[in-house]
């Protein structure tokens, strides 16, 4: 078999580029391939499968140690893949990275998290991707542990040729150094008990703070959530196709016009 | 079986409590039990599962016609949901519906949708949940046969005592009156050419509108485009547990450390 050219890896996250999380993966991503990231120019944690319709957006070339080449967006981490295959790549990414997150995005946190839809929109877009995410929310975590499963993660994606279709994966790491292993998983159920802190404003106006308390209603030792509970990293293998196709015979026997 | 009490209902949708959707949905709503609206105070297309972490949330009492309650809420969809759950609501809603979006939210639509992710959220809370979207983004679209849909599939969840759990709908509606009939489907593959339109502000910096085509890659009978194609309502049944479970064994198959 040829050798193949350099690999191209997009790199994208939710924390914006200013985050140490995607300069560690950046760093890491540099030793495997061509790195190009696209990520915004401000937070977007939460920002889940949001894209901009109803304003413009903005880019511009920024420096980033280690990237070839590297923009800021002003726009969510799923405008960043559309931009970044649609205006600023010439050829196709060999794969999406995103992250690394400065949190978890284990269990539900799949379906709110930016950093995870920037992986999903790689997928949709039919490029192998994969989201990174460190049980730390620490501006200043250590990602050392991180970079090298980040490494050894892309590393297996780029050689494996049979890649399953649509499908990203979604990693996360615990906390310390000591990991156990890495583990493939499924998502765990679980969910926040949302806990809203009514203030008052200088003006007397009311207004909340959305805050929380993440829950985990799933005991499967096959779970992501029970692998990083155990020092594992967690890797689950994440799909677009959102069809209850277990509801849809239960569906059918209703009486519909 | 004794006589439930009068179902309360939770209306939401993503275009803002000033669309002619939701309105429509409320009317269509209060034949059926006791509707209290929470639904963001402007357009939030596009949010998908977006939730408001950054920035303080503010909800004020409004005037809607036929709810028994109303509020605005600064928030995204999502945000509408927990803050109707775990704030503004005495009791546990019977069952969460949103829209009528102006325009379609079938195939991939349903992850970049705000409107299936109030849905959603409502599934990830263990409640009965639908989204309803209308095959027309006219602000003054005719909503009358989707108010009829919305009638008689919300009376069938609300009378399913096996409605499946932590699912909800995805239902979508053709545009015009000659409706063919409601078929249960699965989400269609399909996805977004994007195309970004690029221009230069009156300050000689660029910025960009993202537009886009959408294609379908699935010629599936059994999927949503197609019952709309054929002028069929489709009603998908939408899970939140996004594992690709079909692909773990691969996965496995790796050598990890």
């Amino acid at each position: 078999m040829e050798k193949k050219e350099r690999p191209l890896i997009l790199v994208t996250n939710d924390d914006s580029y200013h985050a140490k999380g995607i300069q560690s993966l950046v760093l890491a991503m540099s030793t495997l391939g061509e790195v190009v990231v696209v990520a915004p120019d401000k937070p977007q944690s939460g920002m889940g499968h949001a894209v901009t319709i109803h304003h413009p957006i903005r880019v511009h070339k920024i420096e980033l140690p280690y990237a070839d080449r590297a923009y800021a967006c002003s726009g969510t981490p799923v405008d960043c893949v559309k931009m970044a295959l649609y205006t600023l790549l010439d050829r196709k990414p060999d794969i999406v990275v995103s992250g690394i997150n400065h949190g978890s995005n284990s269990s539900i946190n799949v379906i709110y998290s930016g950093t995870m839809s920037a992986a999903v929109e790689g997928a949709v877009e039919g490029i192998p991707s994969v989201g990174f995410s460190l049980l730390d929310y620490d501006a200043d975590a250590d990602f050392n542990a991180s970079m090298k499963v980040a490494i050894e993660i892309v590393g297996k994606i780029l050689n494996d040729d049979h890649f399953p279709e649509h499908v990203c994966l979604n990693v996360n790491i615990p906390k310390g150094k000591e990991i156990a292993g890495i583990k493939v998983c499924r998502q765990a159920h679980g969910m926040w008990i949302e806990q809203f802190d009514k203030r008052v404003d200088p003006f007397q106006k009311d207004y909340y703070w959305m805050t929380g308390e993440f829950i985990i209603k799933d005991k499967g030792e096959d779970t992501d959530q029970h692998a990083l509970d155990n020092n594992f990293v967690s890797v689950v293998p994440v799909q677009f196709d959102l069809t209850a196709h277990h509801a849809i015979s239960h569906l059918q026997n209703w009486d519909l016009s």
